[in-house]
């Protein structure tokens, strides 16, 4: 198949950040997809209804069109009965993340039990729980040993969607079928580096993201799920920008920037595993039925036809710089 | 106890590199040190006598006094007998690496059994082999996964004195007490960091190296070992200096640079495990013992009192730069 033509491609996990990076990278974002989840991890956090619209609407403008749709999420507080009746309309769910775990989540929850109240308002009000499921522990088994509370959630609230972000993992691959309310969003990277790429030859910065890449039999777990469109699972790619003196630097932050190459690494990837028929499923299909969108309608034709990745946008390095793939962008519509 | 004084503390694992950067480091190890085992995986590779004898005179040179010994490895090929006869009164043993593991290793050895005749050569002559004992495989895996070839040779060479170099995990460890002619350093990072301080918060590329530093577990068994100075176990630093460019960039060299402070951070280390009354036999008996060395007298008088880590040494950023360590040195005579 020399041509894919995807409908209304979703990101169900994003960071645009703020101000001058906002402005480079959402425009990149809204070129190729009809909609993406955006992470509120600013600082200050997106924690109340008044900055949801405010950054929705700096969102907007900075891609300046009409066919992209940011599905705003709050950022994980004990929130009053009241503000999660108002907010429900104008959110698709609210993302915790433990405290400290990973850029700007200072402001984290560090008692589960702490959050309990409000998730059950959630579980009622019917607004999905987003989680960054990663302990403090030894970074190589930080996911692993935060199953246990994705499995006590799962329990405790039957009737409350739960994503697990970003998994990395075999045994959170396996999680999905176990408890009828979890699904989960996954990367790009992920599915197609392991640590070895991040730290087994030369160390590569670009690479380095939390969840950290795991081992080749996580790889392996997450790449069967997406190749065959696992149906509780989305794309996600946690494209998370940091400009280049934060990350080739001493003490680099961790992010992988995938936004403007990520279809067509992705289009690359099942193709070689003759999967391209799941691909719609993948990064749009699953993701309208599990968070119940209508996305704005927008074709993106990709073709097998070499691409070499830019070895900056602007002043961001994406993965894979300078590098050529396989599959391209042909025609948006 | 304020005061600890080592005679003769020896660094069984070194790396002096050439040029500037040996005329930079040589004598930072010369000055705590009474003697060290150099690496040869130079550029072209230390594997003749005669550069065995060049090589030693450039430190000596660079050095510029008389009570620091290195001792010479040569880097292994298949050398004849007249070959091994010849160097033998000039060499400690002889370096293996497996093709292409490490800096400068791409003249490695690729097939164990293609070594062999010279490895039976060396049993017959008394010349240890030094080790560098990591597969190609996942890096979390790759020390693991390597124990089957010194259990390999050392039951097939039963009187060839093996060192596995850098050792990393809890599993070579136990290894040492399995077979008699099995010895090991172990690297003053390896007992105290894991992989979480080089990427479990930011990537830190001057606590990278190979062997990278693996599980909590594995740090637990080392330092055991260390702490009781365990009679087959020597202080080998594998101080390794890169240039700062080619570390806080994208794709950074493996190495951490420790020489200039190796001996201050284990007195902080043994002092804080009530050990210190072992760190004589850890950094210089074991090694006399197991080697057969009388190194040059010195004595090196480390006292408790704070001491900062230099940002820098020259061109070379030294492991926890700019931090204050418990010891410090008093006095070298």
């Amino acid at each position: 198949m020399n041509f894919l033509t995807l409908t209304s491609p979703l990101d169900m996990h994003l960071h645009l950040r703020q101000e001058a990076m906002l402005q480079a990278v959402a425009p990149l974002s809204a070129e190729t997809f009809a909609g993406a989840v955006i992470m509120p991890n600013l600082v200050p956090p997106v924690d109340s209804l008044e900055r949801v619209h405010s950054y929705r609407e700096e969102i907007l403008q900075a891609c300046g069109r009409d066919d992209f749709d940011p599905y705003m999420a709050l950022f994980f507080r004990n929130y009053t009965r009241e503000e999660l009746e108002a907010a429900r309309e104008h959110i698709i769910g609210i993302k915790l993340y433990p405290a400290g775990i990973t850029t700007n989540s200072e402001g984290g929850v560090s008692q589960i039990e702490e959050a309990e109240p409000t998730m059950r308002l959630m579980e009622e009000l019917g607004i999905p729980l987003h989680v960054h499921g990663e302990t403090n522990g030894f970074v190589m088994d930080r996911e692993a040993e935060f199953l246990w509370v994705y499995r006590h959630l799962a329990k405790t609230f039957p009737k409350l969607k739960i994503i697990m972000e970003h998994i990395t993992t075999a045994a959170a691959v396996e999680l999905l079928d176990e408890y009828e309310n979890l699904h989960a969003t996954v990367t790009v990277q992920h599915l197609l580096i392991t640590l070895d790429d991040v730290a087994g030859g030369m160390l590569n910065p670009h690479l380095f993201c939390k969840p950290i890449a795991k081992r080749p039999e996580d790889r392996t777990a997450l790449a069967n799920a997406a190749l065959r469109a696992h149906p509780k699972l989305s794309f996600g790619s946690d494209s998370a920008p940091h400009p280049v003196h934060k990350k080739e630097c001493c003490g680099c932050a961790a992010g992988v920037f995938t936004a403007p190459i990520a279809l067509q690494i992705l289009a690359g990837f099942f193709d070689q595993n003759n999967a391209l028929d799941k691909l719609q499923a993948f990064v749009s299909d699953n993701a309208c039925r599990i968070y119940g969108v209508t996305p704005p309608k927008k074709t993106v034709k990709l073709e097998n036809k070499p691409f070499s990745i830019p070895a900056k946008y602007g002043d961001v390095v994406p993965m894979w710089a300078g590098q050529e793939i396989p599959w391209s962008v042909a025609e948006i519509s």
